[in-house]
């Protein structure tokens, strides 16, 4: 095995697409993100990065406040469009159905399988960066992709996110593989 | 549609797994994490959650520094097993091949595809979590999967990581889909 260099690249992969939503002069904007991850479970913490420059970062730092909603590759070209272009030159709110939850301060998208709420608890600037840490409020998930129990939800492909890669590539989910702490038991039996 | 309350479930997907390396007594550690994430291109930031008692922790903490390694679906089962043991009571060094960059204090696992070395800029304490934005100093990648031009490297579906949803499933990723700003171009076109 034989490693190159390619300098300072952040290559955390696969990088999950997020409508990142945010109330900006009282109206709801959005901005396709991939840069957003799960912080902790218990509680209930994400982080998100936007550009400090960016039209919805406004209303991130004006309200503490931002829904997180993850698209279908279905919608993968609006959602690709959105990314594209500023709140500041299109309405946003005419492209994506919104809905609020408890907070009304986080717009989420209707088309969405899966949308949190989310109250900003700590926030790092790095160079024109600004990291938010997002305290979930409350989870919506589209009824078809919850189990009759209320807490399983349906596998990856079945939710079929859009992910995204360095090489500029969109890409969806693929097959289940395994079933977490069954494979390392597993390991551990054989070892 | 029709959405359904889960409570404060952080429900971003699909979770990327990674290594998180750490020096830890002088002795490589790695946790197997999800929480974990790009938080920017350029600078070049990633963020990653750790729980504040983990034996990964106590080395990122001392030195500031930490590898991602990110591992592929064929290694499951041993990715899965190291997240379920601590470094207090196995060695982890002897499961996973280490190498180191730059830094000396940031362990990488020669067995992954993608490996890069953090340095700490930042650092959240959300109750018992650690967050910690890190620069990233360099990246490895693994000469099989990069191009040419030196910079392209393979689809998700090459690389093969392993992708986690909170169903507690493993999946692969699938097929490529679409390439960046091509599709919104093609949407905006359109409408």
């Amino acid at each position: 095995m034989v490693k190159r260099t390619l300098g300072a690249v952040p290559y955390v992969y696969p990088v999950p697409i997020v409508l990142v939503g945010a109330l900006v002069d009282g109206r709801p904007n959005y901005a396709t993100v991939g840069d957003c991850a799960i912080m902790g479970l218990n509680p209930a913490v994400v982080a998100v990065s936007l550009g400090a420059g960016h039209h919805t970062t406004k209303g991130v730092l004006e309200h503490r406040a931002f829904g997180i909603s993850i698209p279908q590759a279905k919608d993968l070209a609006l959602i690709d469009y959105l990314g594209q272009v500023s709140g500041r030159e299109i309405d946003k709110s005419k492209l994506v159905s919104t809905f609020f939850g408890e907070l009304e301060t986080a717009p989420m998208a209707e088309s969405a399988p899966v949308a949190m709420e989310c109250r900003v608890v700590h926030e790092a600037r790095v160079q024109h960066r600004c990291i938010f840490i997002g305290a979930v409020v409350q989870t919506y998930v589209e009824e078809q992709f919850i189990d009759k129990d209320g807490r399983t939800v349906a596998p990856l492909r079945e939710l079929d996110p859009i992910l995204y890669d360095l090489g500029n590539r969109y890409s969806r989910a693929g097959e289940t593989i395994g079933q977490g702490y069954k494979e390392g038991a597993d390991y551990a039996a054989r070892a």
